[in-house]
């Protein structure tokens, strides 16, 4: 199968400017090319202007869309004012805001400082939060309706992790905020909505740090029930659908792509995987006559 | 906005062979009518073989596809089997299964003899058990892969509802079973996900049996934050998005589109709404000197 | 710590009367003891009448307190009225219903007839079904207050689980009818509650079973976080805090006691636990210096 | 029924140093003083040091026990370090952390500042962090186990929830690092659980400063299944168990305390109580004859 593939009809955002906070590199990039060839302009920003200045034009010559870099750290309200301000001057208005970037510190918790926490909880949380309510009050004062926020957070929002406890708190924080406003604010006309990805590797990514024999122990792959980690097409295409006017009626929704990783970890007995298909019919003989129950 | 836009490139599901239980009306009619436009082949079945016969002349006509109707009642076995057999005798293969097929009483709970609950259960969980095991078999026998699972279920499914506690049981069993099913059979090459779908008006919805004051109380789309129901495309635009390959790295999840319906329920503070905005300068004043915590 | 330490206030479960199901062997049987250890009327139930009747032996001598065994399969409604009825007969009423009989095939789903799948929905969903249905409708037709019913239920309930498919699903739909009818039947006067329990080992557990190092391999103390399987007095401190009183505010939730055992699994990150600790500085420091995002 | 009645045995908590944060008023202080009852020591903290001075006093002569008064900003790790070693200096040791100080803005977000927002995560969501990361870091460098921290949530942490936006995302991101550390930490003897209550009124409650109308159309007690609010009493009763040794297998947990209020809220069809009773016998034949499905 081709993973990379592309889903929605020709010019499906034609018109739409969208914003995405982190798009200089990875996911965020990814995201941002496919909006561009679906017909949007598009807005990256993150703190390294440089980065995004490469980006924007690396994906105007592969699109022939319209990208505008905009240096942005989304812990200081002022700057995500200037930076929307930016947007609104380039391209007139603003009609989708993905909250994209963050930060994430992989550490036992007992290593980290107060401050270290603290760092994720304002790039993540308060990031996520300065952009929303700048966004969100342009959106009521102009009356401008039809407008969405797209949030990526992770499946431990739900059911946390350890050795990313910042970022657990914050994400989770970032959901809550996401069901909040869905609700609140679609009498303004913005619908919210969040997805939580799984394993899609990054240049960037922490495992490639791994010495060989961990490197192995710790391949995401294995931990997915489909044995394989995402496609960054595959990301893009879920995401244009919820920036989309196709996803007009999904609102205060996470939708989980990760080949079904968390599940395979939750459930309580997905480990019985590993018994031999041949030792299945000693066993499931000694059961039935044990009529085990739980 | 258009909310009947069609959101997949042409012929996205061409070559995909497709059952959808309950396909003779309502949504699981829309959903196959969508599926035929993409290029699917779909065979439709539930109890009534003259209505599905009219269905597939319709849908055929309209969209210019192949739809075969069968007469099946999911709570037996051995009619699941004969429908899965005549759906290979006319298309060779399946491979996609669409569990639709649903009844619910709406009542009190105290209504309902042991028998009609058993009904619910029977249709719902049984029936959509019935098929995903004679499929899921026939699949794993003949060595097929790609193949996929979506199951419709109901936000009820895991917040549960009263008046519908059958349904909702039922409901709830299939959810479960979906998830178990994306992670266990995962290694053979299916992908198991559900739709929970919000207020989607279908000609026999119970609320038009309503006497007109009563109707007005109940009318679901107040319950909405975007304050409208749902309109039959936007779900197929979601399902065909799920029994495409596209979602291909989607397993195991449950997507609601429902405008926000549930949660506007659910937070605890929603309710607020109802406060007229002048009235909020004076209770903010108020409640911040009174520095009142939760 | 002495894990078998019991938490209730002495009498603390005086006057009422509780039936449980499947109350002859197992979990069932331990929450049945600690009951008349604090002054309740029970009556256990099972298909086996010969080991009820032993059981309740038992527990008369060790407790002092009166146990009526009453032969019944859950699955069959007038079997449950009958079971019902004796119960009345000799206590009076009945205050208080736990949902604890339950039937489970550990199995590959491919395994597993249509038939089988059937006969663990019957006994978990609809036999809880059925013995609710009876004596909540007892409890409306004679305006008994202040009951309660105790479901015993899984943490798969809602993760779902591979190889124990029927179970989770039945048990899901046991969650969800527990929700519906903590609200529906509040008004009666009734509550509803549930326990998700982990590892408590009995007697006829599966993985006793297992050969050797299958034995080791799948050693439910190590999923733990609190590296420890469950003693039986925690579950009956739990359940019996459900069923009195003292939970009065206590309604449609389900109480997870598995020592963090669905988290560990379902926590993204979890795995990293196996991770030496000398090398987390090393690590930290390439991680940081990456300043990797997630 | 006696909703004020004690549940656990006398002594339970004997032995026991507890820190309650936010211990001054309302529910911390009800949970403070059954803890006094219950044998263990208790320190609270605020940021009044007066009011927690009065509270003290009043606590120690109700029930015997030895109350510590410390004030503290949360907000503040030094002084969070501060506060730990007062206790430390004074009891020897803590065995108990309950994060209770809390801070709620009820507001439309749109008016909300971006500040304003900062305030309440800095002492909802970093504030619980910072206590957490001291006492925990202590916990593990003294290698002291059996220690357990409980964390008030809300269950607007998983609906999240409109007009307490602020709150919603920083008691989600407690509900996160709970279940984080419960299994991140489990190995340094530590356990983590939640509460999240539904309406417990207390002096300084909201719905108060409401105009009598307002004030009666939104009494929470009528959104409550139960159809009352909760008795301080039967929250400290759960928090107790929580706290004390009995739980020892609870771990990751949150335990919801409310009645049954979010899931009346959340259920699609829960709002047909309204319908009245003499009505659904014409209703279900309707509904029936037309075999109305979902």
């Amino acid at each position: 199968m081709n993973y990379s593939a592309k889903m929605l009809r020709d010019d499906a955002l034609k018109g739409k400017t969208i914003v995405v906070t982190g798009g200089g590199s990875g996911l965020g990039k990814a995201m941002s090319k496919y909006f561009l060839e679906l017909g949007a302009n598009v807005a990256i920003t993150s703190r390294n202007l440089e980065k995004l200045k490469n980006t924007a034009q690396e994906l105007e010559t592969e699109t022939g869309g319209t990208c505008l870099p905009l240096q942005c750290d989304v812990r200081h309200y002022d700057e995500v004012e200037k930076m929307h301000q930016a947007v609104i001057d380039k391209f007139g208005q603003v009609d989708v805001l993905l909250n994209n970037a963050a930060g994430n510190f992989i550490s036992p918790t007992e290593r980290l400082s107060a401050n270290a926490f603290d760092t994720i909880i304002d790039i993540v949380l308060k990031g996520t939060k300065n952009c929303t309510l700048a966004f969100g009050k342009h959106w009521i004062d102009t009356k401008q309706t039809n407008t969405t926020v797209l949030n990526i957070v992770t499946t431990y929002s739900w059911t946390g992790s350890a050795y990313v406890v910042p970022s657990a708190a914050a994400k989770a924080g970032v959901l809550a905020m996401t069901r909040s406003l869905a609700v609140e604010w679609a009498k303004y006309g913005m619908r919210f909505n969040a997805i939580a990805p799984g394993p899609f590797p990054t240049k960037g990514a922490w495992d490639r740090l791994l010495p060989g024999d961990l490197k192995d122990k710790f391949d995401m792959a294995k931990k997915v029930p489909l044995k394989r980690v995402g496609v960054h097409q595959e990301l893009a295409n879920l995401a244009a659908y919820l920036v989309s006017d196709f996803s007009a009626y999904v609102n205060g929704e996470v939708i989980t792509i990760d080949g079904g990783e968390w599940l395979k970890g939750a459930g309580e007995f997905n480990l019985l995987e590993d018994i031999p298909q041949n030792m299945w019919n000693q066993l499931e003989a000694m059961i039935r006559s044990k009529k085990s129950k739980k």
